[in-house]
């Protein structure tokens, strides 16, 4: 089971994934037909939100957690995997053109492009946020029949959740709270298990959804969600600190600059690059405990997580 | 059939809307359990946005179409009804919060309140509005079985089109570009069908689902919503106009201080109105052929649309 090599595994899932998001976020639309309507202006913002860019991780947990269940289960519904593995992704994408944007960090520099705002104006760039986020959904509830309404439905309700006030922007009016503010290591655990852990771990509770995955199997995924989703969060606090802003292509030392509590600064970085190492061991357990016959995907992913630079 | 008041109904079913929405919109959430993660600070802008204001229009227009179908068809599912009823005008009062923003119309006041960015700052009004978007769809998708998995993947498969690219931000982006443009009438229309008009047509649309209504009944309901949404924004054009701030609760004659394209400034005010007369007639006549036996409501509900003073 050591022998896996995630570089062609994830080859193969970018490929499908980069192809589904060309073709859906487009004026045409999901259902194919030209669509008169959609303002090319506000799809060009959406675009070039979404498209070219970004590590692509939670639709890369969304197909690993359906694949590692689907293998055994026998269930193929792929269609809706690759459909939750775009909708993460354009959630994923909304937030970060918010987040971006003046009145939140004002931030000009992602993924070493010009931010949304930057390059479309503010107001467009609110727009687009707003529009790929209703898009997420509509990708969920496709109306050719290639998704079960039971499966659209629950894809909602898990994606809903963990992207409102109960979720990732629960955690983001945290994060906004809590600036110069000191929080204690309980608080900082909550906004980021909120602010990104929540999709991720809903990344892989979708993909476990649309193989119809059992309770003991959901389960043990939504442990190793959680995990590598705190996990993220705390590498990404080391890598603010420890990388320059050319590997991150954003702008490194922000968090220190802005006077915002981090892993780094509540715990040091010895301690933080344990507390990771700790996650990531957390993770590979829960796998190990989830009785599914073939986790490598999701193992490699937990480690790139983890051992990732940028 | 023309002894109905619509008072008696609105009052009540305002009633049933304006609960729901204080319970739905809260640190609480839909599931009824206390949830510890949901900020206070971001579930009260939310609720500033949405609770003790507004006409309440979209959601009379799902409960009222749901009435007209399930009173034909025996059918109640009347918690979906209610619960469609506040996804969309979740889906409304987060457009509010993000169009009044200082980067879109840059408006302080709204429903005669200050607008939610005055009241607790840009960040707070950016993360509300995201927030509100996503509790829709959870509205939507209750995990206590009571509303089919097909009717919830329906119901999101229609707000989400009706919001995004091709319906409500669609429109509002169109909107923005136009500014200081001379538009032609077509275009006008457009921008407003896809602005106003696809939530308003996806109320009635959304009501009629709950009910199971029949391809012809939907038809029907179909065209009435798209008449009084068009309906809808050339009284809002003739209002801007007409009424002064204190009877619409925000700033008048903001359109032509914004230089916008309006109907009555490409068709002139009594054309306008004669315009606005029309597609009352139109929405009465698709009521009219619908089979359906009891539209009372919904005749009102036009009625009202087009006679109103604010």
């Amino acid at each position: 089971m050591t022998d896996f090599d995630l570089s062609p595994w994830m080859t193969a899932r970018l490929q499908r994934v980069e192809r589904a998001l060309e073709s859906w976020v487009s004026t045409q639309g999901d259902d194919g037909a030209a669509d008169h309507h959609a303002p090319a202006a506000l799809v060009d913002a959406m675009r070039y939100a979404v498209l070219d860019g970004g590590k692509r991780l939670r639709p890369l947990l969304v197909l690993a957690a359906h694949e590692a269940v689907a293998s055994a289960n026998q269930s193929p519904a792929d269609n809706a995997a690759l459909r939750a593995a775009c909708a993460v992704e354009l959630i994923h994408a909304y937030s970060l053109v918010h987040d971006d944007m003046p009145c939140m960090d004002n931030d000009v520099l992602r993924r070493g492009k010009p931010t949304v705002h930057v390059q479309f104006g503010e107001a467009s760039a609110l727009l687009a946020g707003d529009a790929l986020q209703a898009l997420a959904f509509e990708l969920l509830t496709p109306q050719d029949g290639s998704v079960p309404p039971s499966v659209q439905a629950r894809l909602c309700a898990v994606l809903s959740r963990a992207s409102g006030n109960a979720g990732m922007a629960g955690g983001q009016a945290i994060d906004l709270a809590s600036v110069g503010q000191p929080l204690t290591l309980p608080q900082l655990r909550t906004m980021h298990e909120l602010k990104t852990g929540a999709l991720l771990q809903a990344s892989v509770v979708m993909g476990a959804e649309c193989a119809g995955a059992s309770t003991a199997q959901m389960q043990a995924l939504k442990a190793y969600g959680a995990a590598i989703g705190l996990a993220f969060q705390v590498v990404d606090d080391i890598l603010d600190v420890t990388a320059d802003s050319a590997t991150l292509g954003k702008t490194a030392g922000k968090d220190a600059d802005n006077d915002k509590p981090t892993y780094v600064s509540v715990m040091g970085l010895d301690a933080s690059r344990a507390y990771a190492a700790t996650l990531l061991h957390e993770a590979l357990q829960a796998l190990a405990s989830s009785g599914l016959p073939d986790t490598r995907a999701l193992q490699a992913l937990a480690r790139m997580v983890v051992e990732r630079s940028s």
